[in-house]
């Protein structure tokens, strides 16, 4: 393969590109744009910037996408959730709707740009692990659950803030005498036609004898006739008059293409929150690539997925757009539409284009209202009660770590949230694997195995300890085991031996190198051998470079059978 | 047993006391008193306190230690370590030798003290575990040059200041036409005499036919004896007046039992570095306590000696002390000197209170480059760079840590340098863990073993992949897993079973269930099927209460041969 491609893996796929391809394409460039447009609107009224700054993150960053990025069907764009995490992030800094606003949401996309690219050159692709499932899926469910609570407003037709459920629901509270009845009716409305279509138009139209797909395609459509409808409510009542807050004039054209002046003290303060969002937004939009091009058995490679990603982002913040990544239900429609290549993003990024540069005079009557009845539908798909439930009957730890990722995202907001979770499950896996299995084993009788003195009849000796260690050795649980040999030791007073047993044991490093010598030291002073028996070839490999073996006062055995033999009394 | 003796170790010794016990506890006393003077003075003077508040740490936290620790030999006092932490956390609050500084450290004490009872009472203990060898070991080595590079300034007799290496240094420089050549001349004379008492007095002793342990016991008397001989110069050729350094009227007493009044603020300030303190104390103690007891066959817990170590500090910042630990040399001296039980503690805390009564007016006209020194020659065993050179040897990640501690310590301060060092090291086992080795394997011809393909001459099927995980699985190699077996598959196009050979997994966290029902779930979308064999026991306990089994397409085996024979094309 040519390095070129390695990294612009346009030229594999484009050179294959025949009118058959470009047909599916097309097709499916066609309906994802259609379910775009009002997407990328709401998306930019949850992050608290201008509507078309959602058009705009959705043209030049889905054709940055197609040349670098290695998902044959990922759909890029605004998310709920890293729109959330911008309002989060630039509401900091600057108040929504000014001119700074603007300037720093677009400054977080360069700088999350700048940091996906340089974690795919190094590779650090690894450091998305740092979040479990159950942290990604507690995040997703609890902002879900705040972006819902915030546009409520939108549907209630009230002024009212807040970045934390508390917050929301105390400024809603305040505010419910003021209730708007024109927006509560168009809000509530749409909510209805949204729910009842997603959950009950593809079977009604399957029942009618309406092909599946195309059925599909139809209910996914649903969002653009309520904008559609609404805004010839909103013309035909002059609802604007009325109290309804309309998305208003919009300006028409193309974004500009260039850096606003940035100032560094910005930059450092948003570097925080562009880590946090291009973790989250890599992680999402890797998991849906993954899923996807398992489907045709196809690759995707996450360090270059970065690469991808972080050139949308350049180019979003190069056309005065914000932070984006690959969505999950518009990357569905794509595949299901039948997308073969990211020619499709391509396609698409037109067609947004030529709404920006030809349909934005019509949405100027659109209701908020209807945007965030659109948001609220979306968003409330993201929450997972059954995620909850299931990660608490397996296992209480995941669940810590998940109830803390809710409950601090909803109280103290998505930045906290997210390093809350993070912390959590980190220090429970540390917790976990610092007190490893340990078992005494002794023989089967007449046999060569060797189990849990605890469960099964075995034949042991008062002279010879035989341990086995269920669990590679590493710092967080090298002392455990200077611990638990030294209490092992300390109630065996004929003992003479110490076996390790190392079956299950795939790598010491040098602080269990260090608490290793410790013991053989230890076990020295008062005249008991330790030895190892059933030591794996790389860890052996790596003993063998220093001086442990020399000290070591016993032996190495291959199989514990063999050690047991050589060292029981005669 | 009962519960109030595990809470009061003394009440189990204290029952065989008698008077064999007695005699041994006594003269080890009287040896690691001899000891402790210089050695408490010199260290209040590197914490940058007044030298009777060393003397206060030796007396209460010693009889606290004596009835809440586990360890019979462990002396605890001013270490080092711990008074440079002391010193860095402080002098970022108040200036060193007003009244604020000495709160300071009071508050550091009392903090530093329920913190760790806290962890005691909670069994916290295995927060230690976050500090890898490789990083305490650089952190020691780092405090050492620190210390070190700081006393030279009371050996040339200049006024300096500065928490990192490259400040101090630039401060010497600056000073070095103003050196005191009296206070040099003590200075060095006193290193001079130090460095060869430690290396050859015992040696000449033992050559002279002294008996070797007394022998040990007079070379570890030699501080004392630089303490007298220069107090002596100092008021014979009245160095005072010669512009030495002195240390000066020391008030004569014991010290006042209370709580200075303490601010909220002050507290909030000093948390984390009274964390950090607490748990580099305890990790030093404990190593040191864990030695010595293995050597009698004694043993220590662990969560226990948070409790006595928390208790002697809280006794230390009820006595104007400031923190203490256990330190490695007085705790050889006392075992070696032959104590019994801790009740040598509260005759060493008896002597040292003597000394304050009595002996400090003698103490005015000690120069404070005698001290120097002897800080010097203490802390210079410290620093090992043989242990460097080992790590390197060993591992390149942990010698990465150990590198990030030293030069962060060394350039930055003592409370960043650890902090470095902790997160690199889990940063780093992280990505370890996070590529865990995956063999695809097949089988031993005419045996049932089965081996990685790459090492083994082998047989494997086309339509069968067999792929061996070496590392249990948890939320941060989830993910690789599943990159992984996407690339072993999708290289394979006539794959029809994918058995995957858990015998080294010991763990299966949420995340990675969920990985593994991602991989089912994908697996089963192109017509392949996925299986499992050797799962242990207690993962297959856990995977039992889940629907995972119910949805895995393919079957469970309980060996790989098993799994090979039933699934292999006939």
């Amino acid at each position: 393969m040519q390095p070129l491609s390695r990294y612009l893996p346009i030229l594999n796929w484009g050179r294959a590109y025949d009118r058959h391809i470009l047909t599916s394409d097309l097709l499916a460039a066609v309906i994802v744009t259609i379910m775009l447009i009002p997407q990328s609107l709401a998306y930019a009224m949850l992050a608290g910037l201008p509507p078309e700054v959602g058009l705009y993150a959705s043209i030049l960053p889905l054709v940055a996408y197609a040349f670098f990025g290695t998902s044959r069907t990922l759909a890029v764009g605004p998310v709920a959730v890293v729109s959330l995490m911008t309002a989060s992030a630039v509401g900091q800094i600057a108040a929504a709707g000014s001119a700074g606003y603007l300037v720093a949401a677009i400054a977080l996309a360069l700088l999350s740009g700048v940091m996906l690219v340089a974690m795919g050159i190094f590779r650090l692709g690894f450091l998305a692990n740092f979040l479990s499932h159950p942290v990604i899926s507690g995040f997703i469910t609890a902002s879900g659950i705040l972006i819902a609570a915030g546009q409520l407003r939108h549907i209630l037709g009230v002024p009212g803030h807040g970045d934390t459920l508390p917050a929301i629901v105390m400024s809603l509270a305040g505010e419910i005498g003021n209730v708007n009845i024109a927006t509560l009716a168009i809000g509530a409305g749409v909510l209805a036609f949204l729910f009842l279509t997603r959950k009950h138009l593809k079977r009604l139209l399957v029942a009618s004898r309406v092909p599946g797909r195309l059925a599909d395609m139809i209910a996914r459509a649903a969002p653009i006739a309520a904008v559609a409808v609404t805004i010839a409510a909103a013309e035909a009542l002059d609802l604007g008059a009325r109290g309804v807050a309309l998305v208003g004039a919009i300006p028409q054209g193309l974004p500009a293409f260039g850096v606003p002046a940035l100032s560094l003290d910005l930059l450092a303060t948003l570097v925080g929150p562009a880590f946090l969002i291009s973790i989250v937004g890599f992680v999402e939009s890797v998991s849906v690539a993954q899923t996807l091009a398992a489907r045709r058995r196809q690759r995707i490679d996450p360090n270059r997925e970065l690469i991808g990603l972080g050139a949308a982002n350049i180019a979003a913040g190069l056309s005065s757009g914000y932070p984006v990544t690959g969505g999950f239900a518009r990357s569905v429609v794509n595949f299901d539409a039948g997308a073969q290549t990211p020619a499709a993003g391509i396609f698409t990024a037109a067609g947004i284009a030529l709404a920006a540069l030809f349909l934005t005079p019509l949405l100027a009557s659109l209701p908020q209202a209807t945007l965030a009845a659109t948001i609220i539908v979306a968003v409330l798909s993201l929450v997972d009660l059954g995620a909850i439930r299931r990660v608490y009957a397996y296992s209480k730890s995941d669940f810590a770590a998940m109830a803390a990722t809710i409950l601090v995202t909803l109280g103290w907001g998505v930045e906290l949230g997210i390093v809350a979770g993070v912390l959590l499950s980190l220090l429970l896996h540390l917790y976990r694997t610092s007190m490893p299995h340990i078992a005494v084993v002794g023989q089967v009788p007449e046999t060569e195995h060797y189990r849990n003195v605890e469960r099964h009849a075995v034949l042991t000796s008062p002279e010879v300890l035989s341990i086995r260690i269920d669990e590679s050795l590493y710092f967080a649980n090298s002392r455990y085991l200077e611990d638990r040999i030294a209490a092992l030791v300390a109630e065996r007073t004929e003992l003479k031996h110490v076996i390790l047993m190392c079956s299950a044991v795939n790598a010491i490093d040098a602080s269990a190198l260090e608490s290793l010598e410790e013991i053989n030291h230890r076990l020295t002073e008062v005249g008991i051998g330790l030895h190892l028996s059933e030591v794996k070839g790389p860890v052996m490999d790596r003993l063998k470079a220093t001086d442990f073996l020399r000290h070591l006062n016993g032996r190495v055995f291959l199989s514990q059978h063999e050690a047991s033999l050589c060292l029981r009394p005669q």
